[in-house]
């Protein structure tokens, strides 16, 4: 299994057909993952029409994720958490600035890691849609409002997802506090 | 007041500080609102953003849409009737084939509309982000299953929005039978 770092993302490409396993390795971390067509980086994750074509806000196994042309980039095959978030935006510094009372300037954040891991595939942070917050545990409402709460993920828990299009992935072990309980934590990966 | 005909679109630009109306002339109409920064296209509304910031996902007056830079684009001041949303992607042909089964090919949709007024502001179908759809009523259930229901706006109903920068905006009056009620009617902005 490969390790992201606390705090960290990595990018990578994947062929059609690969299946790319996501694992919290420690329990109640989350890891924020955006995906972009290989061959046209313009074509991207899009939450909007994911939640629109899976009629739900929950995405979980059996559901696609779609892009913003309305094509089918990935299918969920499993997960054994059964908790992920496609409401809110990576963490960034902004994030950190208006959200938080405590974190210093400068610390890591999900959009500078992915922005950083996918400069050399020519994607700009502009360019970062909302992403597949894996594990991620926002709670909604009746009347809309949302919490961040603290992941129901275990160690061991993991999602694994096959790749419809040949893909530019990207991935982050997430750096902010309330996703995961204020405790800083690595993601593991495999492309099988 | 200006008129955008039904299942059609407009683009335009404002200044920081002019506000904007958008109302809904007949009642039970929806219109899909997208913001760019007039001076850099590439910072533009981000569903993911407001969602994050303004702890909900129900947006109505006094709330803010933020971009995906983080940072406010736009104050909505009033809201007469109350219910939008910011959770779906705009209507597109995709759309139609994927959740319709009687509409034929070449329908107008909110997506074609937008991408056609807004490429000669230089802005790209692909680069049209989740809107902020105006009177449109997708209800969630706890387990987070959506549909979209026909609007509880009735005829004047508006939204009143401040401009917080220079803004290249894009709006429609929507074309997806769903979001209306099967009646497709126009939609009323004034800049004020």
């Amino acid at each position: 299994m490969n390790i992201i770092e606390k705090r960290s993302g990595i990018a990578f490409t994947i062929k059609k057909g690969d299946k790319l396993k996501v694992t919290d390795i420690s329990g109640q971390q989350v890891s924020d993952l955006v995906i972009f067509n290989a061959h046209d980086k313009s074509e991207a994750l899009s939450a909007g029409k994911t939640m629109d074509f899976e009629e739900s806000i929950l995405i979980t196994q059996r559901n696609y994720l779609w892009s913003n042309r309305g094509n089918k980039l990935m299918k969920i095959l499993e997960d054994t958490n059964g908790r992920n978030d496609i409401l809110l935006a990576p963490c960034s510094p902004e994030t950190f600035a208006i959200m938080y009372d405590d974190i210093p300037e400068g610390q890591p954040s999900c959009l500078g890691n992915l922005a950083a891991n996918l400069e050399p595939f020519g994607i700009s942070r502009d360019e970062i849609p909302t992403a597949f917050n894996i594990f991620m545990n926002v709670q909604f409402t009746k009347d809309g409002q949302l919490s961040v709460d603290t992941p129901t993920s275990h160690a061991g828990d993991y999602v694994l997802l096959e790749a419809l299009e040949d893909l530019i992935v990207g991935l982050t072990a997430c750096s902010a506090p309330d996703s995961n309980g204020g405790s800083f934590k690595t993601i593991g990966y495999e492309i099988l």
